[in-house]
């Protein structure tokens, strides 16, 4: 019988959602839909019914560890993965996977952002058990494909094969890259192509064994480092040889070459809440369609804005159609939503 | 001889400039131009080379006086003159004239806005030198009346009369009300109309006659007042009787009756600073037009707007042309330039 555990995927930066996200606290660490809970609090909520608060990880910047500890008093100390530096989801993957299967070989892990959305917790939870109870019998990796409902320019995208099967899961048949929005449409109308929420299952034999075939060289790295996990020197080990690593998304090192990938097609309600289109889509509107977190915020003569200034006392929107007006700390932004994959450009300049 | 004093009148709200100005902390004290100093500073420091620091007073509200001498810290207290409420100009003007009249029955006396910008300082205290030196030796009231150099519908006019001989000085033909559009175009066509600045020139026996002659009710309370000055009584007196004088301007009680009215045409480059437009107007713009205060202020694709955000570390404006982007404290506003006639609307909703 395995052991259900959870890893949190805590190293994002977010610079989309600038002002609010910033390199000192990203979005995961924000109380971004004004609940009263950060991203990834709204994430341990979410898995906390599924495994023992000892079965937790997040793997973070090292930057971010003090914000993991505050955030999630509950987590183990030794269970918070800090990375020197980002060398993309493979590295950080292999990283949680050794340190666990070192001291719980028989892990069934559930891979999550921290940073998601998700409205039917209940049936998120129903259907991470279908996709834990799949892999702890088999030698498969499941991914959670969301269900389209709307061409969705900004995700990848996941093509279902052959069901297995007895179950709701079915085979990958393939992996795409974000489309173009005539692609897209193409897509949904197909309706065999799935969102990739980037949510991953699968037991720590599978995936440790998958990594050791496809990417032997970080297989290597690590087995060197995990002589001092749990002790002393693993922060000074993992600083010397973790950024040795070549930079590596877990899609590309093992999703596209195993064939032992499966996905679970599902719909809770989901959102990868990378920019602030995505939060006004989620979030409930007035009748000209604007979406506000903030505290006596005044719009006028406005259309299908998000105004997010929840540290303000008083806003006054005037005249505004279509923009993003969000206040966080000492930084401000004014940007018509149609421009906001430029904002990290105009952060950076 | 007589001598020369200043009184700032300094009560206001300035509420079509929030949210930097709020009745908390109203815009002549505000550092509104980012140069280091406030509004009455600069006032202060406009006028301090024509008298002695001993001859300025400043009338205020009652909640401002901490805020006068902390920002005018070489006032003596008991040149502070405190409403208990606003009653409008007629009654401050007559409370700082009894007063003065009291301990410098020869005062010479400059009543100036504490909000108003001057460009040409030294031309500005030229203008006022002359008025007073009118003032010194005639029982006359000089208003100070700007050439126009735009048919601007924002100020109240004055139509020159004739000149008096040997002097820069005219009667007053009329005052006039803030003009439409098409009148401010054709006063200025006429060349003869002047914008009211508000600055008034007179010797104490002047206005205090006047004032006796034209509200004889005004001058009875200021009478009965005048016992309490400089007393420990003078609060409680004053908080009795001054709400029981008639609201009322000075252009309406005295400037519009009395038959010893002159003008002083000038151009030294001036604004009341009554709207964020205004103070666009006279900051200087990038060659989109834009006028900014505050750090770190990337614009992209905006024109001919005014960014205030001096608290803010970083700020990013992008895709708007003629707007007003404000933040001061925890307060935000965005709205179009053309649309600032109704701040004072939104904010009190």
């Amino acid at each position: 019988m395995m052991e259900t555990h959870v890893v949190i995927m805590a190293g994002g930066i977010g610079s989309r959602f600038w002002p609010m996200s910033t390199p000192q606290l990203p979005k995961q660490f924000v109380d971004i839909l004004g609940v009263g809970k950060t991203l990834i609090q709204l994430t341990v909520e979410r898995f906390a019914p599924l495994c023992p608060k000892e079965n937790f990880w997040v793997v973070t910047g090292q930057r971010y560890v003090d914000l993991v500890k505050e955030q999630v008093p509950q987590l183990f100390d030794d269970h918070i993965i800090a990375e020197p530096q980002g060398r993309g989801t493979a590295p950080c993957i292999a990283y949680a996977c050794w340190k666990i299967a070192q001291k719980y070989p028989d892990a069934n892990i559930v891979f999550t952002p921290a940073d998601a959305l998700v409205i039917d917790v209940e049936e998120f939870r129903r259907v991470i058990r279908a996709a834990l109870d799949f892999t702890e019998s088999q030698h498969s990796i499941v991914t959670i494909g969301i269900r389209p409902d709307r061409p969705e320019t900004g995700y990848g995208y996941i093509a279902e094969g052959v069901k297995v099967e007895g179950t709701e899961i079915c085979k990958v048949d393939s992996f795409r890259e974000k489309p173009s929005l005539e692609v897209a449409k193409e897509y949904l109308s197909q309706g065999i192509y799935l969102w990739n929420a980037g949510i991953f299952v699968w037991n720590v034999d599978t995936i440790t064994s998958a990594l050791r075939k496809h990417t032997p060289a970080l297989a290597a790295t690590m087995d060197e480092m995990s002589e001092s996990f749990y002790t002393d020197k693993e922060a000074e080990v993992v600083a010397e040889l973790f950024p040795t690593c070549e930079k590596i998304s877990i899609d590309y090192a093992v999703m596209e070459k195993a064939d032992c990938i499966y996905t679970l097609p599902a719909s809770f309600g989901w959102s990868d809440l990378g920019t602030w289109g995505s939060l006004r889509n989620l979030m409930q509107q007035d009748e000209d369609g604007n979406a506000v977190v903030g505290e006596n915020v005044r719009l006028a003569g406005s259309k299908g804005c998000v105004v997010h200034t929840p540290g303000l006392s008083k806003v006054v929107v005037e005249g505004l159609e279509g923009y993003i007006v969000a206040q966080h700390g000492d930084r401000l932004l004014v940007c018509r939503l149609e421009d906001e994959q430029n904002i990290t450009r105009y952060v950076s300049e």
